[in-house]
């Protein structure tokens, strides 16, 4: 039996002749079609400038906004129409206002160029983005501070290289998470900061000889300023990378939280209970809660790092100023913002409604003499040991519980005693799950006061 | 003016609720319906087999056959329905097999499961575009033969850090990619043979106690041999990085070739004219072709290197047997495959219409002392001088012709002999750039007749 | 002839045993010793803060500050000693500080971890890295600056596909850098705000039982706060990432100018000399000077983004809290910042010394009818020609100047007035370069009077 | 106090003034003479040919091989002296010779360069470098050869989304390794071949006009034919890349064993401990081994991947020939290979002495209803019922044994019969653990004949 071809399209490729695959390879317009709000926003602060400037007649600029504006409702209403042989948004635009108004549309393009002019639709794009995820993190840090505060006393196992090592606690351990997820937010809010010049005005690569108002232009766009260098203005692309390396970032605190998750929800850890809507079952294995949005979750930061590095290869060695090459910045940023966005607001979703088995965090906590540091601190701060020694008497308690088959509240005062005489009945009292969190009241400690403390500062900082 | 919001269905995702959103980040139909040719073949192999085995009636069998062609003829008329609540490929073809042809439809899916069925259609469809690339790599190969062929002779300048060094055709030059797109087809060869192993009966992931022939369906779809561990089978995603590796390192070839094409377009340059078809003009400087095609082609390789960057970062730590994480698998190996058949089919075209501009060429070939090597060749043939020695000859003799502001050719005999004795009039055979490219007669060198014999190999290593 | 073993170690390795095999893996001592100033200042910190918050002997506290100088001392005059079987900087000084001061040195570990320990240092270190940047990227900048004061009224073609598009001044094209530059600055400079809080007091991961305060040791190093949760205290390496994303977008942007650089000094374009010092020349042919110092440039964005990638995949799914991949965060960094350093370096010593061609840099821009869009803007501004009918007519009157083997300004007045009758003779006025790049007075734009405003505003931003 | 500086040397750096600073970038010595032995073979092979040739006096050729005999003599003694005013291997060993034999030594640089010698080291290295590869790989399969034989019956739940799925034997698991090493095998062993060719005589970029005989120079070094293109020969570093992809897939194995190692020795699972000698203890928790080798091996995959990153963006959109870029490609190399030789000793250090905690493997293999699959199985093969309904069939059983709190085997015959009256006592024969992986002897089955008989294979493909 043959193969059947993966692509029976491919071979008829070659038969289509340079035009069609030139028009494949060169056209936009089924990708920046989205900015297409953008756009006409762009042309409407930069009409409107051309008039209050004197540049064009204030009658064309009439014109030229009521077009605008139903070409705004016809987009709204149908979409934005896709015919290759405009090649992009921009073409696209003011094609149909021509049909609209007339020749005096080609009054618009009066001291811009599409290099400015895309540089701006951009931004705008990419600043609205960084708008959008940090609403996303807000949603995101508020669901994990719901689940911290309903669980600043339960007690999981803190491990480091995923081997037990002290008792925290749950609402400690998501609390990690808003750090994190604040640090997003001041990425995307620093990155959204620096992008926040309107290039627009910067003509083709080398200014404009009309006598434009760029304040004018950026104050209506709701940029701070004019950007300073017309060459660097078409040549940057750093806005987009600055969002895709803040996304990659995000992504990263994602994977981590997402192979917790997994880890987590695998039997032998048993430590939590996906919900149905963010799993899949078997019909053959009722138990069982595939963590598959989890999953994709971790997958999902290849691609936003991926992205990022696509971007930053495109961008190498390229000489100033607009190169064609830089036509390929907004497939990776779409794709990485739907991804970001679906990751977050999956992230959410599952935190709000995973159940946890506290019983068997708890459980296994206890185990592998998670509070043999506890007892090492009791020696220094009640019998004056200095910690190097307290820590090698505890590693002898160990070892004789160990020896013993028990824990270290199970060995009895006169075994402890004999392992060394300052260990008094006295320190039983740190030897529990839930003295040793209780104890870890410094500042970012894991101390269920803390946690309500932290949970309680977080929300002031939101 | 306020800002318009970037994506406006964003906020309402929030609002689809837990059920939405799952079904956005898990289904796969929209991705993998492209293997639907593949899935139908792996159907048809493993109901034959089935039957042959005796696993299940050949009743039965045949009515499995006899549904799958009517899918086969179902979807090649309209398309693959993208029905999300069947998440993928294998349950819409199933389903629509079970409406076809009743209960015995239940019966395909013994001794199989979505784990290795999803391997085995991945895997053809990799292998598939294998040969697709080779395809294509051939095509590129014939044109870069046909141009050497008709430019054996052209000279123009060779660069070393982008500095004029020494004399070269043209011919022999393009001979250069062809060695690249030669390597480019084995890489994808060994690829190929690889993954040429059939993972089909590898079940969930342990196997299956139903007996199986592995060897009948291995056959069947044209693999050399079962895949011979099944929990490998169903983990593993080597095939899929062995093709982006391969296409980004063919990707790498493409963007030098595309970069050296957008320098010799450049009017200090001025060494070729860019086709009207694979160029963008402006109507404002007809002299002007911008090289959009060739940009376009130096930026994909970000994508193809970013693409298995992405995947190669997804299976990074992942635990053995299948995780959800490789459902991510396809979308850059698919994207990948787009993107080089188009930049392979535009660089094609270029290559085949380009206009070499061979007088400017030659020109700047016969600048900056590009023979002066020659010259201390010629010393240490002609007169035995050791080659350091004559390569201090040979400075010397550039000095003092830099000096008269002439060329070395343009030194008189006596200014030669001054310099050293033993520079005779002879020399000045060696002196021009068609003596220099003619003189370069080594194996792989670049004299026309060796071009001329590197093609002809070509032809015959094809 | 047998082909030389390529590591004749190797084989030894396999039987060096394990523990070998192990401590090399395992060590960190060869690269975290160059955290040692880092190191003592953190214990310097914590040392004094335990002493005032009683936690241990104030006579205890002295002691240590009185080793901890002394092994300062001890290192800035010879080093550091690596010896493996300490692992680290931290048991390297721990272990001085108790042979200089005896058992007393065990109560510096008291409410620490090393965990806490390596996550406060590496934070001083690439604090204070981001600084070490700042500084070279205002001497960078400064070079420019004063490069295109010299060059604000000097005339070179601008491009866009590296097709010549438009006069521009090269005080214009080297300030694009500065904006660039400027931006690399803000991205270290929010790096270092987003990273100034002190993980000192977060213990191994779940904080301490120990009355510390945070606060002073945070404020004894410098930073504006502690950090917040324990946990995410010494699992976080996001300020390592901060710093190569930041790092990886400035090595972009010299990669820009270095390709520029390689194509100003190809013999084609002639439009630099590159300084003796800063290329390599040959003794064969000595107007030769290879840009090999640029060509590094270049190169070296391929480690920092490379590293970038490196340690965000070594973070990718790690689960908290601290896990042993996490020691290979300091590598990449260490290396990105010497490479940074040295490729900044490298740079400002070529602009400082760049010999500007700059006939020929004029003579081209004059090629190409380099000033078309300013005919095309003319008619807009002086006869009220819509933008895009001035397009028409601009185009028709370069086909005609190409026709006639001329420029624009070679038409006569009759031939132009054919064209149009409203191009008048006053239009000689805008068609030269010089008039082109005067005319570009926009905010941002090319005009020389433009560049100089510039650069006394970007002094003031310095 | 104030914060110590990280590097006290950079600020010194830019006093150094541009000498330092581009000795430093360009300088390659401190690398490179690595290649000393491959660079004295080149030189033999070289010498030996021109001699041959009648190029160069024999007496010549015997004073050169005499040279080299004797600076291999000293290298191999006192290691490569590094004196940067030499920049590279090349002249370090050209130096010495004209320094042992005098200006004859200046004859062995005919009718070569820098250009094709280093490439010819290079290759020599990498070439040598696959090969060491080979063999860490083939001593880490023999360690996962001799573990699986021990474990060929040893029962471990086989996990799908890291949630138990079917038992598997850990014979079958590690056999699963097995097929990827043998894949890494594959992998090196085309890349060795690919490279096979010898580049040398190729000279500065042109070829040369003396006549050479690369054939002899290429079999001398052991090389199956010279390059067929001299240009191509000095810019291509594409058998770097194809070692450092072949590193980087090695390193994804690598990393997904050492994930599952992590997991494995997690309490909660407790399926392994792991050998003193691959962890790291704590005196405070003796019971605590922390699995640091094989974090570290799943870190170095970032650091794999990165450096292929590395090198193919250096690459990206270089014109021919060389370009000092391509200076860079050593160093990413280099370190791959160390790292990767470290990862694969480490590796199969761990995998020979690991300790399998058996009864908890089996323990965890029979919860989770893990056989369920085996009950539909049965319910087709015994009774004939369609796969979907007897999958139907089995979610009812097992819904009904957790709501009773048991498993499938403790449902009593009657409670069978009522879910459905095909299910027979007989049933009980495949619902155990070791039913269920010893029936599935399909080809690449767990079943433990099925191993050993894999395992025989194996021992035949090596």
């Amino acid at each position: 039996m043959s193969e059947p071809s993966s692509n029976p399209l491919w071979g008829g490729r070659f038969g289509a002749g340079p035009a069609a695959v030139m028009a494949e390879i060169n056209a936009s317009i089924g990708t920046d079609k989205r900015l297409w709000q953008q756009d006409l926003a762009g042309s409407r602060a930069h009409a409107t400038m051309l008039g209050a400037q004197g540049i064009i007649p204030i009658a064309d600029v009439d014109a030229i906004l009521g077009g605008l504006a139903q070409i705004e409702a016809e987009y709204a209403a149908d979409g934005v129409p896709e015919d290759i042989a405009l090649e992009d948004i921009h073409m696209t635009v003011e094609t149909r206002l021509r049909a609209l108004i007339g020749p005096g549309a080609g009054r618009l393009h009066t001291a811009r160029s599409r290099n400015d002019q895309v540089a701006t639709d951009f931004r705008l794009w990419v600043r609205s983005a960084c708008t959008e995820v940090d609403a996303a993190l807000l949603a995101f840090i508020e669901a994990l501070l719901a689940r911290a505060e309903q669980h600043a006393d339960t007690i999981l196992p803190g491990f480091t290289h995923l081997q037990i090592a002290q008792p925290v606690t749950l609402g400690h351990h998501l609390m990690a998470y808003v750090e994190m997820a604040l640090r997003d937010r001041s990425r995307f809010a620093d990155a959204a900061a620096r992008m926040n010049e309107c290039p627009l005005g910067s003509a083709a690569l080398a200014g404009t000889g009309f006598p434009v108002d760029r304040d004018a232009t950026a104050a209506a766009l709701g940029f701070a300023r004019p950007t300073a260098n017309s060459l660097d203005s078409v040549s940057d692309r750093d806005f987009a990378l600055d969002y895709l390396s803040a996304a990659a970032m995000a992504g990263l605190h994602l994977s981590r939280l997402a192979e917790e998750l997994i880890i987590w929800a695998s039997q032998p850890y048993g430590f939590i209970t996906l919900p149905d809507a963010w799993s899949t079952g078997s019909s053959i294995m009722p138990q069982k809660r595939n963590p598959d949005a989890a999953e994709l979750v971790r997958a999902k930061s290849g691609l936003l790092l991926g992205n990022f590095q696509r971007l930053a290869v495109i961008m190498k060695g390229l000489p100033l100023a607009y190169s064609k090459d830089m036509q390929d910045d907004k497939p990776p940023v779409f794709e990485a913002h739907d991804t970001l966005g679906l990751c977050l607001t999956a992230m959410t979703g599952m935190v709000a409604t995973i159940g946890f088995n506290t019983a068997r965090m708890r459980a296994a906590a206890a185990a592998g003499f998670s509070t043999a540091t506890d007892l090492a601190d009791w020696l220094v701060r009640e019998a004056g040991v200095p910690f190097r020694e307290a820590h090698d008497i505890t590693g002898r308690a160990v070892r004789a519980a160990e020896a013993a088959g028990t824990d270290l509240d199970g060995l009895s005062d006169a075994d402890l005693a004999a392992i060394d005489p300052r260990i008094t009945p006295a320190v039983r009292n740190v030897l529990s799950v839930e003295a040793s969190v209780a104890s870890r009241t410094s500042f970012g400690g894991t101390a269920p006061a803390n946690v309500r403390a932290a949970i309680a500062a977080a929300r002031v900082r939101l």
